[in-house]
Order: C-alpha cells, then structure tokens, then sequence
C-alpha cells in the first residue's frame, strides 16, 4: 500500500520535525545564556538589550511546538514510543522556554547592574553561568542522539551549580554586610545567581525527559540537592 | 449498540477523574500556601515544616496525572475539545506543582527567619500572600466551572501582585541600607516576595489555560507585566 507507506513517512518527518523545533529552541535558549554572560562579564549593555529582545522569539518557538505537537496528538493518533516523543517535547519546549526566561530576566538585571560599580562576585556568578551552558548543551546533545547515559551524566552535575550557588550567595550576603554601598548590587547579582540556579534545575528537568524518552524508565526523586542558601543566616561584622 | 456506550461512558469518567485529580492539586497547593502565610505570619515553625513535608503529596499528584493522561491519549486517541481537555490537565498538573514548590521553599525560609528578630515587612508579605492564594483558587474555580469570564477576570488581576511586590522590595531595600543587621532576613524575605510573585505568573498561566480549554481561543501576549524591581536602584543614606 504505497498511500499507507506515505502517511507513515510523514509521520516520522513530523516527529522529526518536531524534534528539529527542540534543537532549534534549545541552540537559541544556549546562545541566550551566552549572551546574558558576556553581557555581565563585559557590563555590555547592548548585548544585555539583545538578550531581552530575542527572548520573543524563543517564545515563538515553544508556541510552534506546541500547535506541532497537539496537532500531531489529535491527527496521528501516536501510542507508544511515537507518545513518548511529542509529549517529552511537549514538556521540553516548557522547561526550554523558562531557560530563556532566565536569561532574560538576568540580562534585564545587568542594565541596572551596569548602573554601579563592579561587584567582584560576577565572575563567580559568570562561572556558574558557564556551568549550567555546558549542562543545557550536553543534555541537548543527549536528547538529540538519543544518549540515556549522556543525560544521566549532566542529571549528576547539578550538585555542582547548587554548591557555586550556595558559596556566591554567603559571598554577596559578606560584601553587603561589609559595606551597605553594595546592598543593591548585591541584591541584583543574588537574583541574577537564583536564575541561573534554576537553569541547572531545569537542565536536570530535560535530563530526566530524555531518560525517560529513550528508556521508558523515571529517575525522578533521588536526587541529593545540594542548595543550602534557604537555611544561610549571616551576622554583620564587629 | 451497548458496549460502544459503555467504552464512551468510561471515557467521560476518566476524563472526570483526571480533573478531580487537577481539583484535588488545586486544594493542596492552596493549602499549602495558606500554611506559609500561617507560619510566617504567626513565625510558626511547626506550621512551616507541615508545608516542607507536605511537598511531596503535590509531587505524587502531579506524577499520577502525568500517568493519567498519557494513558488516555495512548488508549483514548481523544480529538477536538478532549485532547483539550487532556492537554490542559498535563500542563496545569506542571503549573499547580511549581506553585507547591513556592509555597515549600517559601516555608523552608520560614524557619531561618525565626531564628532573627521579627521585621515588619512580613505585614506586606503576608498580604500578597492572601493576594495569590485568592488568584488560585479563584482561577481555579473558574477552571471547575468552565467560566471563561472568570479566568479572564484573574488573568487582570497579576499586576496588582506584581505592583505588591515592587513596593515590598523597595521597602525591603530600604531596611537594608539603614541597618545591615536587617540584611539576611531582608534577602530571605525578598526571595520569598519572589516566590510569590512567581505564584500570581503561574495563577495567570493557569486562567490562559482555563480560557482556551473553554473558548479555545489564546489570551496570551498582552498582559501588562508590572513588575519593576530588576530595574530597582536604591542608593544608601546618608
């Protein structure tokens, strides 16, 4: 039946079409990141612009998947593995678009920043920019080749993001109490550490879908978190 | 033909189950942030630690309707207002889960900020607090009831959370720069005003969801983000 024979091809055209729009998605939601980090790096104000305004388009991206993937749900019927695949980019594109987010969100934040004199602590914060690119990128690097032990390898290095995170948070809290000149910077940079925080939460988020996606096994739950800054309390000195 | 009526009559019951199990999140996540806006007001330690415990129950939820949703678009192939249906329930489970998060790291926060001396803005905190737990469960109300109206009415009413929280982080600010005994308790507060700001985005994504499951139609795009704080400059007195 060649009319049947081409309905199936084009099914799996759709599927990787689908999973075309997540690399897509993913490469702009990387480049967001990178873009956010030299801006703070260099206080480029005009890289930080850039950032803010591409954020739309990777919010474009996650709207198209999901017409893609609801479509797809509602004309091809797809059980099975075929299910696996457009729900996981379902819920990807989700966890793809909040990185932007906070990309965003944290380049906003370097339009103040850029405003008051440097704080030493951004090449800390910048480091663990760099920490969670390389996770967003290995665990999309994972997805695409379908690499189950790939994405088990960045679920792992969460713990190390959550650790930066907690020695940049005690390090700002420490300039703020030495000298209230770096109150608001402070406070900026520690929301600026946050978002990138919960860019490595999300990366773990894709990792597990695209355990998920090629096993059919959870790894949800067992996941030490490492994140102590909720419980940080901090004295002024003298 | 009965057994054909039997398989569609089931179908409906498990679609009603999968938005009980939605109303059954709801409640919780409701309840939990009350228990927040209790422990934090009354600087309520057991209450706080209820709320960390607690996470876990919304956790499971949301894994049960993930599994009974994929098992009905795997066994159901639902079409048109359906696969609404099945959709919505997917994403808003995604939604209610994050606003549990809040309400948990929120509370974690809770038990630091009784070890220190009591600050008034948690006044201003709490309000938003009750502010948010009203969008929630109004939205969700809208969502049981099918009313478009009243999703739309609360998809209006995040900038008035978001105009809340610009004024408590400028407040908390202030406290810093005049004494930096204020300063770990003001950044934990800050990051709870944060958490519930988050709360009102996700109240609003929910009424998107709410408003297209019913009209089929998106609201998305125009609402009037009001929050100003990453632009927030403060300067010390004096």
């Amino acid at each position: 039946m060649p009319g049947s024979h081409h309905i199936v091809k084009s099914f799996d055209e759709e599927l990787g079409k689908l999973q075309d729009a997540i690399a897509r998605m993913g490469g702009l939601a990387e480049a967001q990141l990178a873009g956010f980090i030299q801006a703070i790096t260099e206080r480029d104000g005009e890289a930080a612009a850039r950032v803010v305004a591409e954020d739309a388009k990777v919010d474009a991206l996650d709207a198209q998947v999901n017409d893609m993937a609801v479509r797809l749900l509602a004309l091809r019927n797809p059980v099975a593995d075929d299910l696996r695949v457009v729900i996981t980019a379902l819920k990807m594109s989700g966890e793809l678009e909040r990185v932007a987010d906070h990309a965003a969100s944290s380049a906003k934040r370097v339009l103040v920043l850029n405003q008051m004199p440097p704080i030493g602590s951004v090449r800390a914060v910048a480091r663990m920019g760099w920490l969670v690119v390389a996770m967003i990128k290995d665990v999309l690097d994972a997805y695409m080749n379908q690499d189950a032990e790939k994405a088990l390898a960045v679920w792992g290095r969460d713990g190390e993001v959550d650790d930066l995170y907690s020695s940049v948070f005690r390090e700002l809290l420490t300039y703020m109490l030495e000298d209230p000149r770096n109150i608001t910077a402070c406070t900026h940079l520690m929301f600026v550490a946050k978002n990138l925080e919960r860019v490595g939460d999300h990366a773990t988020n894709i990792a597990e879908m695209t355990h998920y996606l090629v096993t059919g096994q959870s790894l949800r739950k067992d996941r030490p978190k490492r994140d102590v800054t909720s419980q940080a309390v901090a004295e002024p000195r003298g």
